[in-house]
């Protein structure tokens, strides 16, 4: 184990300069202080602005755990000379740890979840798979599972992020563009609640109409009307692998795979039977 | 300036041991890692279970901000030895600089506000002023301006937090316990959201039937229907505040006094004519 009392927390600094602290990531960050923490270590929290900085800025730290890159910048990284974790990657790399969510056995049970309550005419939306191993898989998984039961593949639409602010505009125009979906899965839940305000802007009722199934069991999920049906993410569990990968002495500087993070479907208000 | 490279933010480690990164605090958090970043420094990131435990934890760094902590606890801590900004703090310390928000006017020009769209009957809501001299401030200023216009003093629910749970909760309840009430002032966006929901979930419309307005102004704000009316706080100016306090060599170690950022109303659509 290095000397270093420090862990890092390297996540993009984007267009304002800024790490952008999403409800996701804020419920990581906290947890992983608190693991770091546990473990005699303080936590650094830095942004940086191109990936080709994380080597320098990584150096004399006991290691680090990158948040937010994109795979192919993850991909691209030289030996950092110090143990690192990428969270929620799909990259492959010789000397870099990865712990994230089983996302294909995640899209997977929210495609048994929609099945199992009638759904056939199902839309799915996040970001676009090439940008995003954990959007691909998400949807992989929801995909093979619709096939395999006969349902062809579900229809989809990408969007550049995640905001609930994206979720609106698309829940807006839903029922004009696809009306004949009964159902949504949006691999994100920020994208979840907004999808459920656009459709309630236009007049439609949840589940009622259409049922919104979301993906990360924030804690937004539980608050808002209806409640939110999600796939939960484990946060803290995978705070805690990142801090024993990083800094617990009886675990090998390097790790030969993925640690992988069990999901579980949380239903609640927002699905029910496909509408006839 | 002290030769360290490492600026702290301490926030107090919850129940769960845990920080508790808000909606507020998450994008405090974004702002002020940029701003020390780009003064040189990194970011620490530190819970802390006992504010006796800051001076302690404080050793090393070129300034800790501190964020969270409760006046009583702030007013109680021993010197620091380093430079030390307490956030929205109204404790008074001989080496403790302090940033908050103009929280008593932020208070009076929300009651200036409701006053100008015929609002007289209004229900405060927020945290006790006991714990919390934020709350007090705002709940100060907007009584002395409905007092000043022969309104007398509104009425008044106090929370424990500020969650959007609570809010759902007390907007659930509202129109049973105070049926004359045309407006709400909730004293977080966090918590008025959560009353414009609960308002919705008893059958009320917002703002034909009650006025909802917030304070904070975050991103949560715009995106919530209807959009929240609310008194916005410069989070941005308080962070950059803040590491100047810490890192900038030409201000002073202690502070004369608090440096207050100025607030403004944003009016959206959650506030109309009071209901007759």
């Amino acid at each position: 184990m290095s000397g270093s009392p420090l862990a890092g927390l390297f996540a993009p600094a984007g267009a304002a300069d800024e790490i952008s602290l999403t409800a996701h990531h804020g419920e990581f960050v906290a947890a992983l202080e608190r693991e770091v923490r546990g473990r005699g270590h303080r936590l650094v929290l830095l942004g940086v602005a191109s990936p080709a900085d994380i080597a320098a800025q990584a150096e004399g730290l006991a290691g680090v755990v990158l948040l937010g890159f994109r795979d192919d910048e993850l991909a691209g990284l030289p030996d950092l000379g110090t143990r690192a974790v990428a969270i929620d990657a799909y990259a492959r790399h010789p000397s870099l740890a990865v712990i994230r969510t089983d996302d294909a056995e995640g899209g997977r049970r929210a495609a048994e979840v929609l099945l199992s309550r009638g759904h056939r005419d199902v839309l799915v939306v996040g970001p676009s798979d090439e940008t995003s191993g954990v959007m691909r898989e998400r949807h992989e998984g929801f995909r093979s599972v619709f096939v395999a039961a006969g349902a062809g593949a579900p229809a989809r639409h990408m969007t550049a992020g995640t905001t609930v602010r994206e979720g609106v505009m698309l829940g807006r125009a839903l029922r004009a563009r696809h009306p004949s979906i009964t159902a949504v899965f949006a691999a994100a839940d920020t994208l979840a609640v907004g999808v459920m305000e656009g459709l309630a802007l236009a007049g439609a009722r949840v589940p009622a109409d259409v049922s919104v199934l979301g993906f990360d069991d924030l804690a937004l999920a539980s608050v808002v009307t209806p409640k939110l049906s999600t796939v939960a993410q484990d946060i803290p569990r995978k705070a805690r692998l990142a801090a024993e990968a990083l800094l617990d002495p009886r675990l090998a500087p390097s790790v030969a795979g993925p640690l992988t993070v069990d999901v579980v479907v949380i239903e609640r208000a927002s699905i029910g039977r496909a509408a006839r």
